[in-house]
């Protein structure tokens, strides 16, 4: 049982917890709680850690799913390691899932789906935005979400927890060059949607192609203007009142499931 | 100038930020930053809180809205009183919007729009999501949001900052007993759905009612079984991939924006 915080091992769990240049530089990232470790694809799982107290009551169903990689350490090691307040008692330690654009546009071109839907996000800050994002894209059958270096870190922990699993069900990609790949999109037949407060036309006014990338902007200045210019067609959502913007979260949700459940 | 945190004046204000309770009694809440002091209608605002540095910046702007209500603090005053870490230089108290039931279905049987929605929040907990429906529901043009006892106080300063000022625009009440509203809404024609997993029918293979309340249950929980029992008609939003449910302000997004752009 490990029970020291400056093992080598805690202390590197520690960092990555903390730090987003580690986790792409070492290609890991961490998962907590029962639930989501359940939801670890076995292929990624690297080393779980469990603190003594919640192996002894849950020691049958961690063995299933993680014989031979199994860390017991103590509940202060455990603390000390975790980054919510009060954790369950289990963290492990994951590959980063992988995909590439290509593997993306490739999924789209073999799809046998009546209609595909993308997300594209430019600079979305705030992680649990992201996480959220992530979570009702999957819901939506969205087929990838292709995201701008600027956009948070999607292992940021904040963010998994909030994608409650989905990070490992859905295909994303960080992309140096929005431009390209928006134009990738475009070469195979999908329609780019800027969502922006300038368009003319409202998402009902428009006759949304079966396959589209909404492209969504960052949280306080929306899309850049030449990403706006980089799309086929600018719009917005219908708002009533005097509310200026929605939620980014919620302004893709609208848009995705507008799609998803339009006859 | 008020220079001293022991002033019984910053001291209610700082209680108040943080108690429920007393903003309950008092009738009275804080609203942080210039941009929602400037939606602050002026027959509810009652005291004008200013940092010296940020009064002179914005002298003339400050007196247009609150002339006679302005109280100059020095910084570390204005700072104990903000529940930001980096205050801005502005807050105030405000006396609370009252709205009853009865405002709300008068206002639905006034209304000249050919359709009309409504949500009913049955113990909503976190004020983010609880902050993020009220901006949400303006925009789609929600007519008036009931919540329960045990949702989150619309007060708190963390909800009060996600509306955006909706708070000021947007019909809402606080019931007792989620039976009578549901009972008065539906008396008036309005056909009440409660989001459920347990659904046979997804919201678009339903044809909705013109005049609709959507029920939207606690972000664990979800609806209790008694409430789902109390509405016409139980949906479900569809969800692909291994996603078991959406986040409580998405779905109640995804549902006031279906209702609203469908033809």
């Amino acid at each position: 049982m490990i029970t020291s915080t400056s093992n080598n091992k805690i202390k590197k769990v520690n960092a990555l917890q903390k730090k987003a240049r580690l986790r792409k530089e070492e290609g890991l990232f961490v998962v907590e709680g029962i639930k989501m470790f359940k939801e670890v694809p076995k292929e990624l799982l690297k080393e779980v850690y469990v603190s003594e107290d919640f192996f002894e009551n849950n020691k049958e169903e961690i063995e299933k799913y993680a014989a031979g990689k199994i860390e017991i350490v103590s509940r202060n090691v455990l603390e000390y390691m975790s980054d919510t307040v009060t954790p369950q008692g289990i963290l492990c330690l994951v590959k980063q899932p992988e995909h590439s654009l290509v593997d993306i546009i490739n999924l789209f071109e073999k799809s046998k789906k009546n209609k595909n839907r993308f997300l594209i996000l430019e600079d979305i800050r705030d992680p649990g935005n992201l996480g959220t994002i992530i979570r009702t894209s999957e819901a939506a059958g969205v087929t990838g979400v292709i995201m701008t270096l600027e956009t948070a870190d999607i292992f940021n922990p904040k963010v998994v927890r909030s994608t409650m699993g989905s990070i490992f069900r859905l295909p994303f990609v960080y992309v140096k060059d929005i431009k390209e790949a928006v134009e990738s999109l475009q070469k195979c037949g999908i329609k780019t949607y800027a969502t922006s407060l300038d368009a003319d036309r409202y998402v009902d006014e428009i006759s949304l192609s079966k396959n589209c990338a909404f492209l969504i902007g960052n949280e306080a200045n929306g899309l850049h203007k030449e990403t706006c210019e980089l799309a086929d067609e600018l719009v917005k959502i219908p708002m009533d009142g005097g509310v200026e913007s929605l939620n980014a979260a919620i302004s893709a949700a609208v848009l995705i499931y507008y799609h998803k459940l339009a006859k």
